[in-house]
């Protein structure tokens, strides 16, 4: 009876002892993230910056964080999504303007030959865009992106692309949100097609979605009803030098905080890194061919159309900002796992 | 002895009751507007929307309200404050570049004639703005138009520009806020210049204002660190029709409420109310002589090149949105009275 009560309260007070740490490994908000240099500089930033009193103190209304999209969010190998999608939409826009069938690029990804397409040059990809990406009112786009994304998988995790998002980089957004900042996709694709789902995926809303963008046209329906048509005319070039102006257009504050993967993020880093007080900038290195992906040279394997990550931009990113191997930092990297 | 404890008795009530209405008036958020159709529409559009269960209740994240600057928010006569500015900035423009200084339209601006100035085209002005709104770094020009508007008064009222805002919308301005609803200015003036004191002027962040841009060019300084250049090329013209196209590129959202004051609001207002749901859309009509201006055959005078306000924008108002009367909608007009 005696020892029955000593192992009782021994019970009670391991389950209690599990229960603390249970709670304490739920209270992290960076639960998916590998102690280390990429997880304390978060951390620090975010107390340095948050702390009442501490000298690198930010006013809430200056906590700005922008999150490049692909690669730096979610899976951006072995195509980006949006090309998926402008390819997947050149049969409809070939039915509405019959004689594009017979002219290039039109035809060859029409035909389905997948190395032709595979071949395709960044040119040709953009003659897809402008025609795929326009023609229709801003709310049919968004309703077809929607529809669109619903429905399709990727082909090696047989997921919806919108599943294939980095928990840590989730958890990374809610934490900042949690610490008063404002979470901005600063993305190199469409701010359109960003926007039909940021804010469901990553609970990011329109407005704070900046990407490249294509003019629209204001004039009225067929029911006399105002609408805005999508012209096949690019107003923001949402990459490289455009990432920072693009920040300056859409939100007009130098972020505090930035994350990124490529070249296409490295003026947005410098930007970023460049503003007085505390400032982040990190950069995701693909290093993980086994739960993900692994390319560019950094990572000692040949270089991609996507994605690029060059030594130059890997001694950059060592010397001024903080670099993310996503084999090492990273203890799961999708939620799905 | 009785009569002075009745007295004293009656000061009592008399002091409670005073201290009752005082209280009542400091409750109304719009307490610088009289009863009429006008604050009817705004507090029954705010109750409709944000009381739960309402049938045409809006979820938080979808409430917008968008609204124009000059002529809305503040005094646009008898010339818009940043044309001022631009033309106050030609001296130094010029100093850069002596070679303008005998070419039009800035040798007229230099000769001081008030009526030649007075005179420019449109095209002039667009002119000295390109010329006098690039050439230096995105926080240069905000130090500057700071420095600017900090010092400078208006001709009628011998106070800041900044001093001449309505105080019934700013009193709306917060109401909408205090509802849950986020203020947006959409001004077909620069983005850059009203970014420069809306924060301190409105309470309206940077990144919460719409305006006509000039793109910029991300570089290096002397210094090595990076900037970004503003350039005379415009990106955004955000009046007219420009601004429901500036709306879906800044916003993703179609506003549930707007407000304006001349012909440059027509596509917003319209393409707010064509939404679904509740949608409110406002015009004021500057009838007051007295107190500020009256112009624009609405108001039977002639027409202005400031603020258009033609017979046809009238009709429209009275068919399909709320007209605010500043003669008989406001009690105040400015909060300085």
């Amino acid at each position: 009876m005696h020892l029955h009560r000593r192992l009782v309260a021994a019970s009670f007070v391991f389950v209690l002892l599990a229960g603390v740490a249970e709670t304490a490994r739920a209270q992290d908000p960076l639960a998916s993230w590998n102690d280390g240099a990429a997880k304390k500089a978060i951390v620090e930033f975010v107390r340095t910056t948050t702390t009442t009193g501490s000298p690198q103190f930010v006013p809430a209304e200056e906590r700005i964080a922008t999150f490049d999209q692909d690669g730096t969010l979610w899976v951006e190998h072995p195509v980006y999504t949006q090309v998926m999608y402008c390819l997947d939409r050149v049969p409809a826009v070939v039915k509405a303007k019959p004689e594009l069938a017979s002219q290039e690029p039109f035809k060859t990804v029409l035909s389905g030959d997948r190395e032709a397409i595979g071949r395709l040059t960044e040119e040709d990809l953009v003659k897809i865009a402008m025609a795929t990406l326009s023609g229709m009112s801003a709310e049919d786009f968004r309703a077809d992106v929607t529809k669109w994304i619903a429905a399709m998988k990727d082909s090696r995790w047989k997921r919806p692309y919108t599943d294939l998002t980095y928990l840590p980089m989730q958890e990374l957004l809610k934490y900042l949100r949690a610490s008063g900042y404002k979470t901005y996709i600063v993305t190199g694709g469409g701010q359109d097609f960003v926007r039909a789902y940021a804010e469901r995926v990553y609970g990011i809303p329109p407005e704070q979605v900046v990407g490249s963008a294509g003019a629209t046209k204001f004039g009225y329906g067929k029911d006399g009803k105002p609408l805005l048509m999508k012209e096949p005319k690019l107003m923001l070039n949402d990459n490289g030098p455009g990432k920072a102006e693009g920040i300056h257009l859409m939100i007009g504050r130098r972020p505090r905080a930035a994350f990124g993967n490529s070249t296409g993020d490295r003026e947005m880093l410098e930007y970023t890194k460049a503003g007085d007080g505390a400032r982040l900038a990190m950069i995701v290195l693909h290093d993980d061919a086994k739960r993900e992906y692994a390319y560019g040279p950094a990572a000692g394997l040949p270089d991609t159309k996507i994605g690029t990550f060059t030594q130059a931009l890997y001694d950059e990113a060592k010397k001024e900002w903080v670099v993310i191997s996503m084999k090492n930092d990273w203890k799961k990297v999708f939620s799905f796992e």
